[in-house]
Formats: structure tokens, sequence, C-alpha cells
């Protein structure tokens, strides 16, 4: 499907909570959706447990493989919040207190006339050399070492990140996509669809089979780069879909 | 936090659509969940997308180290649909038509008066040697490889299929939870709560920072084996709550 190659991008989301099923996670989603329409292809995502040594192999495995990796979780003020100390293994680099990021939240407190405790200190812990991400939701920072961005586990809070981020990052060609409803199953579809997905390489057709009171359906999805290609495989999944109905009828 | 050590656990969801953002994973929670009730420990997921490479490299990883894996989607009879062939080139196993599995498709198809497709055979693939997990929902079965359990990516099967596989594993002690609200951030109680886990060795105390219109709370969740250790505990993140409560009237 690729003309041009996109960046790559994989996820690690940290946190025991995402484990046991505690928490549904719902960065993921977000994210993959956010990067999907920058032309930045999600290769693979991963979770793991409040768990150094999970943590830095995960990171590791990720950042020389994909363009960008984003993480999510583990950098607030508690005892199990150990990413920052990961990420710094990780890439050998000491963990410190950062000082903009002190400056920033000791200012925060201090307009809100909170006392800037230990935990909330911990909070401006980062690799040395990284850079901070904005949290404009509580101020208290993610922040970025090379290819690897750190974010907060809170939704609201990752996703305000993710936002200040995007704009940062080189995108590719958005992937576009339709999707075609089909009242058949998947077995009445597969071999004429096959057909269709050879004789359109530029394009990837996807087959869902989705299930409801009345049986089974399938959603058929042809991404591509370029309208033209689409338009072209679906026309051929229509007429398909027609050949089909006066089978059935 | 371990007594005794509990089986260990990976999933393995495959599906491109998971990586756009257009489908939501839903089994990795009730994964989870199921497991977590089971006594076994979920310890890594990793979703990839429907790339051979990919899930065979990913399968390897999990499957030496944990001591069951389950994958969920591909096994559906289009084009898209790899995992078969994923599966048995990870163990180094023929890709067969599963005997066993036409025999039931063929009946089920016959009995429904429905043509048996070549797509429809397509669902009967699986490696030579594998045994076969029952679905309940639409007939075209799961499969198991020693420790990698194969199961369908929509979540009404892959949940029928997990029933029917629970009772063949060996279980653990289940990890219980008590869960407490705490109505302060985790500034404000990171350093008494370190203090506690620290004096609790036997329960993992997490802290998840929530956000609501009101600010920041904490809902702190006490995991253990035993009652009593989490009673324990809990008991004195209450004393420290109803400090603070003072501190702050």
């Amino acid at each position: 499907m690729s003309k041009t190659e996109n960046p790559t991008a994989a996820m690690l989301a940290i946190g025991d909570e995402l484990l046991s099923g505690r928490t549904k996670d719902k960065n993921i989603a977000h994210l993959a959706e956010t990067l999907t329409l920058a032309g930045i292809d999600l290769k693979e995502v991963r979770i793991v447990g409040d768990e150094q040594s999970a943590i830095v192999e995960a990171v590791n495995a990720l950042r020389t493989r994909y363009t960008y990796v984003f993480t999510s979780g583990g950098i607030g003020g508690t005892h199990d919040d150990i990413t920052a100390d990961s990420i710094s293994a990780a890439f050998s680099l000491q963990c410190i207190q950062n000082q903009t990021a002190m400056a920033l939240l000791a200012a925060h407190y201090e307009r809100r006339g909170v006392e800037f405790t230990e935990s909330r200190k911990r909070m401006a812990r980062t690799p040395e050399s990284a850079e901070l991400i904005v949290n404009p939701v509580s101020v208290a920072p993610g922040f970025k070492v090379e290819n690897v961005h750190v974010m907060a586990g809170v939704p609201q809070i990752f996703e305000a990140m993710l936002d200040k981020i995007m704009p940062t990052l080189k995108g590719g060609q958005p992937v576009i996509s339709e999707t075609i409803h089909c009242p058949y199953g998947e077995g009445d579809i597969g071999e004429p669809l096959a057909a269709i997905q050879k004789a359109h390489p530029d394009v990837s057709i996807g087959s869902y089979p989705r299930f409801s009171s009345d049986g089974f359906y399938t959603q058929l999805v042809v991404r591509g780069r370029e309208e033209g290609d689409i338009a072209a495989a679906a026309a051929d999944i229509h007429q398909m879909l027609e050949k089909l109905a006066k089978t059935k009828a």
C-alpha cells in the first residue's frame, strides 16, 4: 500500500492497573486515531506493569525500531510512579530534578497556596537533557528524550500533551479509508474479495466480521493514500455485492 | 507481594484495525479481569498488525517467557486473516486443514443449507497437531498449540472461547483488592503513602490520579492475596486520610 514510506510509531502503556483489568485504557485508541490522521503508521503497542526492567526492555526494543515512541502512565508523584527512572535507565542517563519543571510547579503551587511537598517535587524528575512536554491541564510536565515522548496516563492529560506534541512531528501522507457495509458473512465474500485485493495492490482491504442478533455481517474497509485508488477498489466491491445479492435473491 | 508464584500470562491482539483506531479493543480488559479472578498474573500485552513477521516475533517472545499466551483476531476466512499461518510459522509447524474443524464446519453449513465455500474452509486451518477451542457462538473453532491459545477477535466469540479455556488452566491464588477513595491529589499523600507501602510489603498499593470538574482526587487500591494483609494496610491508609482531613480543615 505504501508509495512513499510514512514515519512509524509505537506506544508503550505503563501501569499495573491496565493489566489487572481495573482501568480500561483509553489512550491507545486516541493515539491510533490521531496518528492515522497525521500519516504516521502506528505499528505496535505494548502494555507493561510498573516494573522497571519491563519498561526498560520495551522502550529499548521500540525506540530503535520505530520513528516515534509514545508512553503513557507512571509520571505522577507516588512511590509506584517509576517511569522517569525507567526511561533514564533505558537511555543510561541520570534521573534528575529538572529545574525548569521545578520552577513551573513551584509557581503553580504558590499561586494556589498549596505546599510544594516532596511528592509534588517527584513530578519534576526527568532524565538529564530531557525536553519538557507542556501539560496545560495540571502543569506537571511530560518529557521527551530523543524519539521517546513520555506522557501522563490520565486521558485528559494524555490528550492535551499529545496536542502539544503533534505539530512537532514529521507526518506522512494520511491514510484515507472508505467503509462499505456488507450484509453477508465472510464465508460468502472471501474468494471474490481476495481477487479484488489482488487487482488493487495500492489499497489495503480489511474485512471485519460483526455479530448482531440477526447473525453475522461484515464491514469492509478500503484503506489507501489516493482517493482514486480507493474509489476503484470500492467500485469493484459494490459490483461484487450486487452480484451476490442476485444469487441470494 | 507474591508468597507463592502465580502462573503468568501475556496477550497478543492482532489486527490492523486496532492500530488505525477504527476498532477499539475490548478483549484486553476482559481477559485481564478474568485472569485476575483466576489468580493468573497478566504481565504483558502486545498489539500488532496483520503482518506475519510481526506476529511470529511477538508469539515467540511471549510464549517462552510466560505460562500462558492468549491471542485475538485474524482467524476468519478472508485474505487478511493470517493468524493460523503465522502461529504455524512461529512453531515451525505446517498449516493444515484440520479435519475435525472441517467436519464441524461442514455439518454446520449443511444444517443451515449454506454453501461450504473456500473462504469458509479457510476457517478450518490450524497448525498440525493443534487442539481445537470450541466456539459456541459461530462454530469456527479457535486452537491451542502448546501454551498458546488462539481465539477470535469478535468480542462475543473471544469471551465464549475464553469461558471454554479457563477450566483447563492451572490458576493461582486470586489477587483481592480494596479501593479507597482519597479526596486529595497525589501531592498530598505521596510521602505518607510510601511509608505505608514500606510497612506492608505483602500488599501492593496503587495510586491512581483522577480528574473531575472539581479538580484532582485519587483512587488508592490495596492489592494482595490475604484479607488480613489488605485490612491492615487499609486501616493505615484511613488513618492517614483522617489526619490529612484535620490539617486541611
